[in-house]
């Protein structure tokens, strides 16, 4: 992920330092377990614990440098950190990795990562909800129309509108930990997994430190669905951001004006048309979307690696792993403090509600007709036609409200009375749910109306 | 989903007759909630209920054809249905579909479906296991060479490959299960889900005699998240088929030949080589895995519809809700079939097991140098050096086996005991962990070596 | 694809009968060229056409019965439709697919099908063409709002508009030919492709009669990375689509009404809201493209063949063959008719091109700021300012136009002359380069302003 | 793209340096456009290419750093590298980006690194048509197996193995050479791409210092339909190399050992286990070849850009134009030394093709049974029965060859000449197109027999 689109805790997961620190953490434990089981020296696993963590610790470029310098002979990155690592150890080195393979150790640290930044990322969707709660309680009786195709349907909250989307994050969150745990497993099994050279053992005890559970069945890597799960969920996630960001892009634009993203002091909109203000914020969001979304594809293609295991995913998740966290971590952040800061006008919203005449009441006259026995099939046919005719003069000199039609209207004179009429045309009866529903969302229904 | 690969249950979910048939049952148990909540007359929910059966109990082609004429002229498909129902109730249907919207009978019949196709699925998924439980019990102690990166690594046994399968397939069930939750959701909620003509209660009242849960808050359809999080299931279980045909498709290769899809008699592998047998059925999974994992990325491009709702998720899905269900019940009952009928060769197992010399022990003798005391980078020098020798000479006059190089080695001389050496070389030291393992995965050893 | 999105004469390209009736084209044409090198009697090959002929010509569900009968028993389908047309022919039927394999016949067919469809979809380019140029030419100096980030920018025609997507198609229409030139190629090369039983000349001369070109390498199969191209050109085509679709919506929705959808007399568009008149069509054709897009993916991940060939592909191009194709055909139909019949309305566009109170000529005035000598950074902020100034008071009773606030302003006075002012306001100046674009786009200037 | 998987070259074309410089090229060339029209001073023209080229030439970090710090106050990236120019080009900047907007410059200096880029790939091309050449021309007339679906079908050539992926890589350069006229125009058109600020000679006179075409209808942005189909012409080559790593995947598993990577002194194969060599780049390749791949969808997800531009594009072409070029970049420079080096071992191929006794020799037996008047059907069936008797007791005391089963077919003898049936068994008959072939693909023979 570019520089542009990347926050510092993240990044830090997927730095060469952290990966060591944690490579580096399992061969310990392993020597620490072995050592208790009394494969070797109590002692030994004692230097290889202090002088490691002591390596660790004043862990530098130097060091880095050293061991890229081994790979490029070796051509193999985990014998070279253990050769570094010898380099810091001593002869205690030789229990270091003893009958491990180097996926135990690239599995595992890879598990360890991915469930550091998972952490990151549920505070990231903690954020994102706590701002659309804040909305949705804000507004939580603003009128504004809903809209079905794009085309004015009828009234709704906007507060009810967050709701959704609240109650789509919180779907999201619910996937997102099922997705952590897919991946919070460990293994210690050796060469094709068989626990040949290594007791089990030591594997529940890494894995107890670690806070991961065992695999059941790795061999010699971690069956690669469980990444697929993984990210499966960030771009289930990526998708709902992107519902979001597309309805303030919506909501901003020149004809709708009724949110707008925060625009600051100073920012400028664009190089050439100084009257711009533009939702890059929600268009960004959209774009990082449609990235993490291509992350699914290659990770459901590295499950079928051949036999016991190939590396052909590793060159995948070398990027996607930082990739999709990092982003996903960055898209989170940008859309809580979006939602958060997002300008919203209500005033806007009621013109735009009022703005077709009051067609967007049909619904409720044809019920009013129904109830009043004429035949659904009739009935539509009456009320479309009035609404097409408020709907196609809309703005012009002799164009009539939709009430007005209604009120004239041969086949509705007589059959429905005009003080139905007057209460079919008050948005504020499409607001009587929205308590019940906050209750539901929220646990809490939020401010009163 | 082409006729090849469907099969009639899973197809009948997805024929406008199954479909029809839950519209009518979402309008009728309205009908009764609002009988119920005294909206509308009992009498005519009864009516609606009897004429309505009826008419779905001799529901013809030429029923079919009405409702299509219909939609030619409205181009809607619900109000083409309710207008072919309404001729079909009498007057009493004009308190069909009262203040709900098409979007109501869809989405929730969408659920249905899904719900009734999943079920099919999981049925399938049982079938896998079972069939990968049997070859596992059967070759729990089967041994064959473990292969990392497709080249000999050590030796495992072909249970253990059959167990790791079926741990897969676990996790694929419990997604599987999972999936079903998040699609099995319900909504009456009316025009931009505002519930401004309809009583939250019949929603409660449809959900519960349909098997499903009241979606929080739909905005006139229920949130695509859903539907993508389910798309996402299926192709990481159509994946997991992948791995074990790509498994499979290996094993069958002539240079392999450790095991073969079962051939018919009559059957023929080629129309110009009549001594093919080829492994068309993993092949075929193969491909049909790619196909079910093509409808993630339009299910996910699915979520993001504009404000309350667009219609484009329709023509997506109107395609990858069969196809998906379709195409993975068929793999499914190919795969389970395939493995139950796998015919295995353990000699020719045993054979390839030992085809390279013996060089496969190469990690448990680097263990016993680094026992006696000689450091990993020095051991890893001398084996490696044996471990070549063999290899390069392999079915050549000249060519020794790895236990013959090492018997000879001057490093290894007097540091390794030639009995250590004998045991270093036995492939039924690899097997040790089998039972455990089949106690984690199966909950049952299996049977005893 | 479903029926619903299906046009007879492609699906009938798709159709059994069309694929027997050309497999038995190949086999009659090898046989012919056979005859012609002496490898067979001239009066065999003249009999074996006669007779297939014949069996074509009546071919009926009975044969699609016989066939799939046979198919039952071998599990192969090229022989069973050989068995069956031996039962057709009789003795001279030993001499049909000599020295061939099936593949020659099923991947020569498929070319022959692509290349049929494809000639389809050419026609459907054109008729997209046809239509955006009759809208073009319509609205050459139809003045409407430029709108970047979906905020209003500038002014543009909306005849610009329309050729901006006729340059796209035209680009299509160019992929369209490069991928039909891709896949239009044939192979007779039998076994692995090594001509082993096999003259060279046959494949020349059957390619030669249906009009492909021979594969210069084929191994046993067409390499796929052809097919894959094909794909490829699919989906840049349906996100053109997609992309026309997407501004066709935003024409539409309810606060923009520049463009709409042809509504038909008798068009319901909604069940529960007469006044609803959605833009179907482009919501349509937008599912429509997330579904032929989805076909890249598999086909890509076809090309990797194992060796000389593996039958993976084969159910991947049993469905996206048809349903890419019987897809973008429907597409591009419906896009034709769409956008033929597209109902344009000026009024409205100059309405929403005025709405912004002028602040969509700050780029003309930032210019004029500059040529007065003003540095760009001032420029800038002073332009800013006024038209933040318009914009925040948009509708408000104390809201002042774009030219009254750049009027008062003390930077601007004495520096920018007020005539300079007034003729920066003018919107027809964007449209001096239009006349010059469409010579270039249409290669004609249309109808003068 | 990470570093491990990065070549200098191809990266510095994505540094922000590049960038930069090509930014200011593309202003320098505007102003001297504009100079020549008479539209601003030629004097400042000068200026502005001379101050601007002497701090192009000096650009350090301490200019990053400069330009990152107006970004973070205008939040707009071109801006603020116009107001870092001016501080270094003094008055005469107001001249700079004069009636411009961003995406003139964006989106042409995008078109100048893709086409640097391409012309980097086109080298790894040629390098890779180099690799396969050679080894073609050496193993012309290496005899083989050819297998279908991995399972052993007629023998062919190593050299007509190559041959084929070579010409697949002709088409390959064929593509990316469409692929970079697709992306090699240039946009100065202004807000919108009406010219209204801007003289269209100017975009002539700079697109054609550039190397570039001019974009028919730009909408301020370059429509994207062109990279998407940019990034399609990545997959398809990336896809291509799969199909030769899968290729040596195959060849190289311990069971065919044909070919291998070339083995580095010093490599380890395995941390646990000194026997391994694994084919580590071509499982890389694979890996590399998923990634690049998964950069079509997001590309097409461009190109529906909300009316004239929206920015959504921007975030995931940050980030797939460098990865998708240095990552193809590397994987042909790897695939290209990985061919290179390729260590080809024709014994192992002969053993190989002689390990199944014979039967892939079944087709030529089932032609001269057929040229012996032997109905299809029947020869079929007599073929199969001799070769089925070979296969199922291959490598076991009681087997017998395919030759000696045939020598005693009752259904053979008297019918087939023992010398026809000797003649069947060469493996040498297969190699006959071989030449023709090669001139074909190559334009040259190659070494004779």
């Amino acid at each position: 992920m570019v520089p542009r689109y990347s926050r510092p805790a993240m990044s830090a997961i997927w730095a060469p330092e952290n990966r060591y620190r944690i490579w580096f953490e399992i061969e310990a434990l392993a020597c620490e377990a072995m050592a208790e089981l009394g494969e070797i020296p109590k002692e030994s696993a004692r230097t290889i614990r202090e002088r490691g963590d002591a390596a660790m610790a004043a862990f530098s470029s130097v060091d880095l440098d050293r061991i890229d310098a081994i790979e490029a002979e070796t051509r193999h990155d985990v014998i070279a950190f253990l050769t570094w690592l010898a380099e810091k150890i001593g002869p205690d080195s030789r229990f270091v990795h003893l009958g491990m393979t180097s996926s135990d150790v690239l599995d595992t640290c890879l598990a360890v990562q991915l469930t550091q930044a998972t952490d990151i990322l549920l505070e990231g969707l903690d954020s994102v909800l706590a701002a659309l709660k804040k909305q949705a309680f804000a507004h939580k009786y603003t009128l504004t129309i809903g809209r079905s195709h794009a085309i004015h349907a009828e009234p709704t909250s906007f507060g009810l509108k967050m709701a959704g989307h609240y109650a789509e994050f919180v779907r999201n969150r619910e996937r997102l930990l099922t997705a952590r745990a897919e991946i919070a497993t460990c293994a210690i099994s050796g060469a094709v997994g068989t626990f040949a050279h290594l007791d089990p053992k030591i594997e529940e005890f890494v894995a107890d430190k670690l806070g991961l559970k065992i695999e059941p069945v790795s061999t010699q890597v971690i069956p690669r669905d469980r990444h697929a799960a993984y990210f499966c969920a960030l771009a289930v996630i990526a998708s709902g951001i992107e519902r979001l960001a597309t309805e303030v892009r919506h909501l901003q634009r020149s004809e709708v004006r009724e949110a707008e993203e925060f625009f600051h002091p100073g920012q400028k909109g664009s190089s050439a048309m100084p009257h711009k203000r533009n939702p890059v914020l929600s268009e960004n969001l959209t774009g990082l979307a449609r990235l993490i979304r291509s992350h699914v594809v290659p990770a459901l293609e590295n499950v079928a690696l051949w036999h016991e295991r190939d590396i052909s995913h590793s060159a995948v998740e070398r990027n996607i792993c930082p990739d999709g966290t990092i982003g996903l971590d960055f898209a989170l952040a940008r859309l809580a403090g979006m939602m958060d800061k997002l300008v919203v006008y209500p005033e806007q919203m009621a013109a735009n509600l009022e703005s077709l005449g009051g067609v967007v009441h049909s619904g409720e006259v044809l019920l009013a007709l129904a109830r009043a026995g004429v035949l659904r099939e009739d009935a539509y046919r009456i009320v479309q036609r009035c609404a097409m005719a408020t709907w196609t003069k809309l703005g012009k000199p002799d164009g009539r409200s939709f009430r007005e039609n209604l009120g004239d209207d041969p086949d509705i004179v007589g059959k429905v009375a005009p003080e139905v009429l007057d209460a079919a045309m008050d948005s504020r009866a499409h607001l009587k749910a929205v308590d019940a529903r906050f209750r539901l969302v929220f646990g809490e229904p939020g401010p009163a109306a």
